[in-house]
């Protein structure tokens, strides 16, 4: 095959690897023909799940460990040419029940890996996943890369650090780095045995089961991002050398209310229903209202979200309708 | 005696107590009457020396502990009214060598101490010292708040880290907190051993030595606080209820170039010499360039730095002539 991309046979580690973009991205780069290696921790409430890589299973080499442990890190990060960090905990709400976990993947382990990375493979390249959690509530919209950060909760905090570990890293020592912060992403493999990874994945489960859905206050506004455009951006951030040291937001120009997503849903799923609530209080105290981002940043590189919102809810509820009891 | 500030009788918890700006504020608030708890770690390389405290070893109560400690921090957090979070791994390089370290100090134990009132003390009210180095390389000066954080270091990441936290637990709990982004700050107490703390450190020890000094570069702006007006500044933060989840520059409007500090430095000694050299090539990685604060926002709640740099280089060496053997 033609590989204008450049990554036949190129050695990419991906942390979080059996997780719902990880796993979206890996099996993108086989059939780029890619050396891929997948590291997970199959940690119960995080995004790993086996399922994710049914059909590739053989052609990538799954790795299960963790982030935090330094040792088997070196042995799997040594070889890498590319290094898609992906892994982390993404629920806010745990985030604040347990804030030492968090801090722990989101923020020790992301310095651990660089350093690792420092000793062990300094010409290694690493995209970092970010997210716009940590501009906190928006003060204008659409919010761009200088939006001052404000993190509403503590995961957005760790995420924070751990996004400018990756730069300063560039920065200081040359390895090369860029961070993406990417907006709501959905699709195939996404968690939707909870809330945790997106409150998408519980709407899509209960709408499969003919089960009401809850819509939190319901006028928020959002964009999403389907899962291939932002395998497709991850691709382009590693590609490129102007992405060094960089930091790029991701997002897309349709943009909606959360009960326009859930009429969306219905649409697409032939039926259900939903239930508008008050936002709970637990929840209330870390929402951040509106939210959509400017990308012409990253747009500017070549990137533009290609699924609408409609047909990438038509394709991940397709794929769950399939798949529903390997993610329950 | 009059207690207009209303400090008599109130329990204060100090980390870094035995530090440099810890045991300043110690001294202050003993002298109002205050019962004051110092907690400090005494690590060699941090700022902890008991000579801080001569003359009133018997009026405080002093505790050797970590602050990564929950078990002895919950017990001695518990009935305090007012928490003056200064512990801190303090030296940019040493984060650069030892990220791991510095991301425990200043990060983890932060969100730790903050979880820790939160379960036992949810009524304290704690003020944390953040520092401009968080900013980074400055776009514009004088650097006000709004100024984008870009830390030029591992060290300026996780005390950004550590100052969201508390103003997070301010929001989302109500556990009142607020940061003082403190600027050079430098009087008896510092240590003087290294630059660890800051680069006056260890010009006011060379001096007082009669051997000469090094000054990296010499054309960089800065602003200086004697210590006495930190203290004013943390004394102030702790008492206005405006304070709470806010985040404020300290600074002055005295800005000089490092060249210019020498020249003032050897004035106040009567004497000495100090060479200007290149910036080290693993320092000027770091290195933020000029920097001063707009202190404007503070300033409004009735603060003002009283201590000339003049005057507090020549009290600073008086204090040094006197004890320079226990600070070696």
């Amino acid at each position: 095959m033609s590989d204008p991309a450049g990554w036949q046979d190129r050695r990419v580690l991906v942390t979080g690897g059996l997780g719902f973009i990880g796993s979206n991205l890996a099996r993108r780069l086989v059939g780029l023909g890619a050396q891929v290696t997948l590291v997970d921790s199959m940690i119960p409430a995080y995004g790993g799940n086996l399922r994710n890589v049914a059909g590739i299973e053989q052609r990538v080499r799954i790795n299960i460990s963790d982030v935090r442990d330094r040792h088997s890190l070196r042995y799997l990060v040594k070889d890498a040419d590319v290094l898609f960090n992906l892994a982390g905990q993404t629920s806010h709400q745990d985030s604040m029940t347990d804030p030492g976990a968090d801090l722990e993947i989101n923020c020790a382990a992301q310095l651990s890996i660089l350093e690792t990375c420092r000793a062990h493979n300094p010409g290694v390249k690493t995209v970092f996943a970010s997210t716009r959690q940590i501009y906190g509530k928006p003060d204008y919209l659409p919010v761009d890369e200088k939006h001052p950060l404000r993190p509403a909760d503590v995961n957005g905090i760790n995420k924070m650090a751990g996004e400018q570990y990756h730069v300063l890293y560039n920065n200081v020592y040359g390895l090369r780095s860029c961070a993406l912060r990417l907006t709501n992403t959905y699709g195939p493999g996404m968690r939707i045995r909870d809330a945790r990874q997106t409150f998408l994945g519980i709407w899509v489960r209960l709408a499969l089961e003919g089960k009401p859905f809850e819509v939190w206050g319901g006028a928020q506004l959002r964009d999403f991002n389907f899962v291939d455009d932002v395998v497709d951006a991850l691709l382009l951030a590693a590609q490129s050398d102007a992405t060094d040291g960089q930091i790029y937001n991701l997002g897309d120009s349709e943009v909606l209310s959360l009960r326009e997503v859930a009429e969306l849903l219905l649409q697409a799923n032939g039926g259900g229903e939903y239930v508008v609530r008050e936002f709970p209080q637990e929840r209330k105290r870390i929402d951040i209202g509106d939210y959509y981002a400017d990308f012409s940043r990253f747009s500017a590189l070549g990137w533009a979200p290609r699924v609408p919102l409609r047909e990438g809810l038509a394709r991940t509820l397709g794929y769950y309708r399939e798949n529903l009891p390997h993610y329950l």
